[in-house]
C-alpha cells in the first residue's frame, strides 16, 4: 500500500458518497484549496485531521497512517499536462513566466515567490459577460543570499 | 529580422537605459503585467503603443512593425523551466493542478479557466514576517460545449 | 476504480455487444461526436445520459457515477501519437500549424479559436475518385484580452 | 541558403510590406490556406506560382528557385506546440484523437484519412454570441490494403 | 480485456505450440508479412479470418471479436527501437530517410509513398557469401493536393 | 568548415544548377540511392569520386576534402521525423517493427538484417490505378556470436 | 506470460538458491558474459541450453520454451541508465565515442565494429593500487557497402 | 572563443593537412586513445602537450591556452548517438549492460567500473573469416563506502 | 518478487509501526544517511545487517535475501525530480553544476569528486532566523587517468 | 547582447589572462563559490561588485550594466548533465534523493531545504588515501504552509 491508493480510494468514496471538497475543508476547519490538495495526496495532515478524513472516506487505520506520512509530490502523470483546464495554467507560466520574472525582479531583486511558504484562494467571480474564476495567490518573497 | 530580434534589441535597450517596466506601462496606459508580456514578445501592440514603444526602445521602422505582427507565444526555452523563479510556479501547477481541477469543477462544472480572456495584478504585500508576492488573476470560466 | 476503468469497460462491452457509437448517440440524443469523446472518457454526462448509457452498457451504479464527474481529459498514450490514422491529424497541426495561426490572425487579430466552445461534425463525402472523410469545425474565436 | 531563409524573407518582406495572405492567394489563383502553407514552408511551387511570389516578396532568382524545391515539412519547433493557437488545435488531437478514429473506423473501416490527398477552408462564421472560426476539412478515405 | 492481450496470448500459445508464422499465413491465404502484422495487433481481420485464427490459437469468443476492431497501432515501445534488429530498420530512416526523401521527389514530385495502400515480401536470398534478407516494398505514390 | 557545410553547398548548388540525382550517380558509376546518401553526408566518397562531385558542384579543394572524411551519420533533425514522406518510413517500423522481427527470426534464427552490408533500389512501378514506389533492399542476415 | 517473466523468475530463483552466474555458464559450457546476457534475456538458447537452465532455475516446460525464442532485446529501463556501474558505460561511450569512431575509420576506412559478430571476456585484473575491472572486446569490423 | 571552437580547428586542420591521430599520439608521446579523445576536446592537455599540438594544428596563443583548461566533457550531440559505428556501442550498453552490472558484482561487490582512472587499447585483431576490432578496457574497480 | 517489493514492504511497516530512520541505523550501527539509503532501495546489506532489519520489518526470508543482492539503484521516477524537496537538489545542480566543476579543478585539476567512495552527514543546524538544514559531503577525488 | 555574451568573455578572459577563481573571489571580498556561480551567470551582483568585475575581466560598460541584472538561472545544457563531474552530483540526487527527502521529513516535517537562502563551501580534504572534496552546504529549513 502506498499514498496513491489511498488517494485513489479518497476519491472513489468522494465519488460514490457525492460529496463536496468544500464540504471536507469544512471539517478539517482549513481552506478548501489546502484540504484538497491534501486529499490528493500532495499535503501532509496530523492526527486530528487524518482523524476526520478516515471518517468521512472510511480509511482503515493503515490507510489513516498514510495521511500523516509526507508524500512524494507532483501530482500530473505528465511533464506538460494533457489536460486542458490544467494545460490553460501551464500555458500562463509558459507565455508569463519571463514577465512574472521580470516584474518580480524589478520589485524585490533576485530571489524568487515561494511555493512552499503560500497560499491560495479560488472563488466564482460573478459577471455580466460570463462568470470569471479568481485566484488569488500570495507567496514568501526569498531574495537569494549572498555569502 | 523576427519578432525575436526585436524583444532582445528591447531587453538590451532596457538594461541600457535602466528602464523600469512600471515607467513603459505609465506610457503606454495599461498594466504593467500585459506590457511587460508584450515587450517580451507574448502580446500584440496596435499602432500608437508601437510608437510610444518605438521611442522609449529606439526602434527602426521595421522593428515598431513586428511589434504589430501577433507573435508565437511561448516564452520559455525548455518545457521544464530551469530558472528558480519561473520554475516555483511551474510547481505550482505540478502540485496544485489536481486541486486546480476539482475546485474549478465543482463550483462551475466542466470547463476551463480562458488563459485568453484573462488579466493579472501583481503586487508587493507587505508582511512583517517578510514581504510577499500577491498575485490575483482573473480569467473567464468557458464551459464545454454540448451538441 | 477510476474513470479509466469505466471506458474500458464501455469499449469492451462495445466490442461484445456489436454496438455502434451512432446508436449510441442517437439513444443519448446528441452528436456522435460528442458522445463518442465522452464514451471515451473525455467528456462529463449528466444523470440522464449516465443512466442510458448504464442500461447500454451494463454499468454498475459507481461505473455510472463516474460518467458524471469531470474526467482528467487527453485521450493518447503518447504525445506524438503512433496510430496511423490519428497521426495524419497530427500531421496536419505540425504542417498547417503555423498556416492556422497567420489565417485566423489575419481575420481575427490576435487571439484563439476555442477547443472548449466547439463543436464538429465528420461525415461520408461520396466521390467517385474514392469516398473522402469530410469534417466540419466550429470553434469562437476568443480574443486576448488587453488590461 | 536553404528553403527556410526564403520563409523568413517572405514573412520579413510582408510584415514590411502589409501583404494579406488573402491578396497573396489571389494572385496566385489558389485557396489562401495552400498558398499560406506553401509560402511557410509547406508546399511546393511551380514555375508560375513562383514567379509570381518573386514579385511579390522581392525574392532573387536562387530564392526563387527554392520555392520549386519539395522542402522539408513540418513547421513546429517543438512537437507539442507552445503558441495557444497552435495548441488549441494539438489538443482537440489530444481529446478526440480516439474520436476520429472510432467515427471513421465505423464509418470506413481499417484505413485513414489521407493528409495528402486533402484539402481545407476556413472561414470566419458571424455569430451574436461571438464570431467563430469554422475550417472544412475534406481528405480521401484510404482503406488499408490486404495483402 | 483489450486487443492487447489478444495478441499476447497469440504469442504464447504459438510459443507452446510450437507454430510457425508461414504455417499461420497459410491457413489464412494471405502473405505471411500481412498475417504476422495483423496476429501481432497491427491489422484486422475479417470474420472468417479470425475464425480461423480462432481454432489456430484457442482463442475464446470475445477474444475473436477483438480480431476484428480496428486495432491502435504502432507495436513498438519506445519512440527509438531499443531492440538491434528492429534498431537497423530506424537506422536506415535515419541514414537514408533524406535520401528515400530526394529520390521520391525527383521520380513523382511532391508527394509521399503510402504506408497504408501498401505491400511488402521478405525473403531469404542465397548467397554464398553469407544468406541476405531481401525486402520487396510496394507503396502508392500519392501527389500533394493543390487546391 | 564541416562535412554539415558542405552537403549545404551541395544542396544549394543543386538547387541552382537544376542538377539531378540520377545524373549525378551516372557521373559517379554507380547506384543513385548511395550517390545520393553520400551527397547529403552520409557516405564517404574516394579521391576520384571526389573529384567528380568537386567539379558538378563547384567544390573547393578544402570542401572536396571532406568528402573523403567518414561523416557522423543520421540524416535527421528530430528522433521522430516531421516530413510526411520520411514519416511514412518511420510509420512502417513502428507499426511493421515486430513483423520484421519475428518473419526474419523465424527464417534465419538470431541475428539481423546489416544496414551496413546493405544495398537497395528505388523504381517507379507503372499502375493503372495509380504509380507505385517499389524499393527493393538487401541487408546480409548477421546471426548473434554464441561464445 | 512472456520472456520477461521468465527472466524475472531466473533472477529470484538465482538469489533464493544463491547460484553464480560463473557456474550456470559452466554448467551450460559457454563463457559466462554470453550466458547471463541470455538469461537476462537478450540471447535465445537451443534445446539442451534450455533444458540446462529449466533444471537450475525449476522451469516448467512453457518457461523453458520461451528461453529458445528470440526476445525482444534491450536491457535497460531508460535511455540513460541510472544505475551508477552501468551509467559509467554510458560515459564512456559519451566521452570516448567520437574516440572510437576516429580510431576505427582511421584503421579500417568507413564502417563499424559489430555489436552481433561479437563476444566479450571480463576479468578481474589484480593491482596493488586497487584491482581492476579488464573486459576484451572483440567484434567483426563491417565494411560500408558501395553499390 | 571555446574550447568547441578549437576541438573544430583540429578537425578541420586535420582534414586539411592529412594528419593521423596515431601520428599526433607519437608526437605527444602518449597513447593514440587518450590523446585522440584530447584532440575532440575530452581530455585536458598540459603545456608541453599544449605546445606540440599547436605546432601540429597552427593553433593561435589563446587556442592552446584552451587545451590546458579542463573542458565540458560529452562528445555526442543527442543522448541516444545516430551515428551507427557510436550507435553499435551505446546497443552494447543496453543488450550487455545488466550482464555488465551482474558479472562485475559477483566478482567484486558492491560498486563500479572506474571511467575516471580507465584506459584503453584499441587495435586491428587479423582474421581470415574478416578482420575485427578489437578492445581492451581497464577501469579501476571502486567499492561502495560504507560508513 | 524484486528488490522494489522489499522496499516497498519496508517503506510500508515502517508506515506501519511507526519506526525513525535514525532508530533502525543505531540497530545496524551505522549512519542514518547510509542505512535510509539501503532500506530505499540503493545500498546492499551484508548478513548480519539484513538480519537485524528482517526483524524490524517482518520480512520473509527470500525478502531477506533481496536485501544482500545489489541493486539497479537511482531512487527517482522522472529524469526531473517532481517533489519539491528533491527538486531543491536538482535546482542546486542545475544552477551551481558549473561552479562545482570550476572549483574542483581550479584545486585538483582534471578528475571528480566520486559518488561512491563517498560519504555525507545530514544535521539540523539551530538558528534563530530560523533552523537549517546542514549537509556535509566528503568524496574522494579521482585524478583522469593519462595514458 | 546577453548575459551569456558576458558570461562567455569572462571565461575566456579568465583563460586568456590566467586568472582564477578564489583570486576573483577575494577581489570581491565574498566566498569563491557565489562569486564562481555568479560569473558563471547564476547571481546578480551589486554596482560595486561590477566594477571589480569589468576592471579584472576588461567588460564594457553595457557589458558590466548585465551582471546587475538578474539572469534566467541554469547553467547546463541538458537536463541529464553529461560532463562526468557534474553527473556526479546528478547521480548523487538520483541515488541518494529518496534519503534526502526521508530524513529531512523525519527531522523537521514537511517542508524543504531552500536552495535560495542557502550557502556552500567547498575545500580539499587532506587525506593519506587520496585526498577529498569536502562540501558543505547550508539551506534554511521552510516548513509547508497550513492555511
Amino acid at each position: 500500500m502506498s499514498r496513491l491508493d489511498v488517494t485513489e480510494k479518497i476519491i472513489a468514496t468522494k465519488v460514490a458518497k457525492g460529496l463536496k471538497w468544500a464540504d471536507v475543508a469544512a471539517e478539517i476547519g482549513l481552506s478548501k484549496e489546502w484540504v484538497t490538495a491534501g486529499c490528493l495526496g500532495q499535503m501532509t495532515f496530523n492526527d486530528e485531521q487524518a482523524a476526520t478524513l478516515a471518517k468521512l472516506f472510511d480509511l482503515t487505520e493503515t490507510e489513516t497512517q498514510w495521511l500523516k506520512v509526507v508524500p512524494y509530490k507532483g501530482s500530473l502523470p505528465t511533464s506538460v499536462p494533457t489536460d486542458p483546464l490544467i494545460y490553460r495554467f501551464y500555458e500562463l507560466v509558459s507565455v508569463y513566466g519571463t514577465t512574472f520574472k521580470e516584474l518580480i525582479h524589478e520589485e524585490f531583486g533576485d530571489g524568487i515567490m515561494s511555493a512552499i511558504d503560500f497560499k491560495m484562494d479560488l472563488q466564482r467571480e460573478a459577471n455580466p459577460a460570463g462568470d470569471r474564476v479568481s485566484i488569488v495567490m500570495s507567496g514568501k518573497f526569498l531574495p537569494y543570499k549572498t555569502y
